[in-house]
């Protein structure tokens, strides 16, 4: 078994569970938050860092990399990790999601999906099989299967079919998956409805997998349609096997996703906001650019003890953004990457000391402002 | 005296010489290379990462920290140590090669410049008094005089004119400053004139600073000139006070100031090239983009031993450079900055065993090709 997977401790208060999440390339416990590395990089980083923060395991995306530089240069490289020169835990995705975000520009066919590359235009053809192959090339510890995942919103007969054809996919994808370091993780599709969530999840189920994912939610959708698709969803889900919410990473949504039983999260939530100049704080957002904080030397956040807060004044990272130095963007991003994966170790000591409901309650009313 | 010098060692080849600078903030040997963080930031890179390359002193640039964010701000933050959390030595310079650069946004009279922001046009004045207020804000470890910096070609009758007004200023400049904490050096112009370049050295040195530098060069004159003007000015300076040659960094110009006598040294060069994808290697330049390097596997620059070449592959850094990702730039500038400084620790180590020559023949022909 390529990734192991043992649930330490299970809350009283919730369906949420402490685990702990073996790959070949070390331990993480969960739940986990794994930020985003699209390009073989998570922007502004260095491996070294992320390291330094206790980043366990990081998602890089198949679509990119296949299309720039390609994963048979990383495959003659050595594969990702040391392509990239990162000796932790890497997830890669099918290359499914950013595929269908392409909309005009991929037709669907059962045999895959044709699309135009956004670098140059190019066409191209990735089905399940191409799928596996790239990420197999690729080596991550865990690979993803080759899913459509339907916009929101969808009508019921498009979502049904597509819940059909992720399906055969996923068993083309089983069957063409053959690296015995790399475990494979099937997808549970089915948009906003429950019975389709239900059929998803089941027949991916019987397929036996070691990891499953809840894909196509946080698209667009109320907050509540998505907790009620995890409440459908995760329970049909063999409870000694590690769930992946896909794409979700804002901290109310990572407290749903917990209480729901879910053990996987990654977003570019917190690294693309720091590029932009806002931060995460124990209070909310914060616009770093804001007049504000022109003359003001405190740290970003006062009760975050990360090496930007220790080192770093609102007024200094101020000044990086509005005169573009790069130095800005790296602290903020640290920062939100120190604040989320805080956030994280926060609610694994929540769920295993019964005080979950709780941490819940006190940092809504403190990063929401409301009770 | 807020800063001292020793002389060490004195080569029996040349006019080159070790030293060892004291500041309020540190020690430093010399001839030392001075990284330059224009806007309180080496661009792409952390104080942490500088120090960890063993840089003892960064120049900052008063005419752009005037701007943006303001000396008031960065002295109510603590001064510019604090604010850019580098505890290390800095050297400002005076605002006057900037404001000269302006071209026609400025014009100079006896009282001082001029110009308009390149930020945003607006209406601003910097004279000798103001340039050792703003500097004396900033608070660095070394300020500098403010100088007229004539263009290459100017005539005589220009530069003339120019060396006088630069004395006046300069004795304007010892008058206004008064932080005990700080040192003030003098700077020699004289542009490409050997009789206006002593008149400069001779009456700035009698004014008694504690350092000289070198201004007016590597403006655009061959180098057979500025090695000129520097055999014709070094000799004049005190021989126990630090010499420092503004503005230069490339390799040969390096070799060169320090066989003629230079001590300090400082330039964009490293950290720009690197911004655009080209490395300084023990071979010469080379181009991170170019296709030779798509499935280069091996280190940036076999012969070193920085954090770089030990951990990534040009193959890896052309990838980050043509997906246009930022660790592309730290990474080759982490490496430029560790090429230039171990250049510096080469040099002194051979000025100290007597190899200087030796040293020089044999970088210029691995270098440069040519022996």
């Amino acid at each position: 078994m390529p990734v192991s997977f043992e649930v330490i401790h299970r809350s009283q208060e919730n369906q949420g569970r402490v685990g702990r999440l073996t790959t070949p390339h070390g331990q993480v416990e969960t739940p986990v938050f794994m930020p985003v590395g699209t390009q073989a990089t998570v922007k502004t980083m260095s491996p070294d860092e992320l390291a330094e923060l206790g980043v366990g395991i990081l998602l890089c995306n198949t679509y990119h990399l296949y299309l720039r530089p390609g994963h048979d240069l990383i495959q003659r490289a050595g594969g990702l990790h040391r392509f990239m020169n990162w000796p932790r835990g890497i997830l890669t995705d099918s290359g499914g999601f950013q595929v269908f975000s392409l909309a005009h520009l991929r037709t669907v066919a059962e045999e895959g999906v044709t699309f135009r590359s956004h670098l140059d235009g190019s066409t191209h053809f990735i089905g399940p099989e191409e799928s596996m192959a790239i990420q197999q090339a690729l080596g991550a510890d865990i690979a993803m299967t080759f899913d459509e995942c339907v916009p929101y919103p969808s009508t019921y007969e498009y979502t049904a079919k597509s819940v059909e054809l992720t399906s055969r996919w996923a068993e083309r994808c089983l069957k063409a998956h053959r690296r015995e370091d790399q475990a494979l993780f099937g997808i549970v599709q089915g948009g906003m409805f429950a019975d389709l969530r239900r059929q998803s999840a089941l027949e991916l189920v019987q397929m036996g997998f070691p990891g499953y994912a809840i894909g196509g939610l946080s698209v667009g959708e109320p907050k509540e349609l998505m907790n009620e698709m995890l409440e459908v969803t995760v329970p049909l889900l063999p409870e000694d096997k590690p769930r992946y919410l896909m794409g979700v990473g804002s901290p109310d949504c990572l407290f749903e996703g917990v209480e729901r039983g879910v053990d996987m999260f990654d977003c570019v939530l917190p690294t693309r906001l720091a590029r932009h100049g806002t931060a995460l704080t124990g209070e909310g957002r914060i616009i770093i650019r804001d007049a504000a904080y022109a003359e003001d030397f405190g740290p970003l956040d006062p009760h975050c003890g990360c090496y930007v807060c220790r080192n770093y004044s609102r007024a200094y990272l101020r000044h990086l953004f509005k005169a573009k130095e790069i130095l800005g963007m790296r602290l903020v991003t640290w920062h939100n990457l120190a604040f989320l994966l805080g956030l994280m170790d926060a609610i694994r000591d929540a769920l295993r000391e019964g005080r979950f409901a709780s941490l819940k309650a006190s940092f809504f009313a403190s990063y929401y402002g409301h009770t």
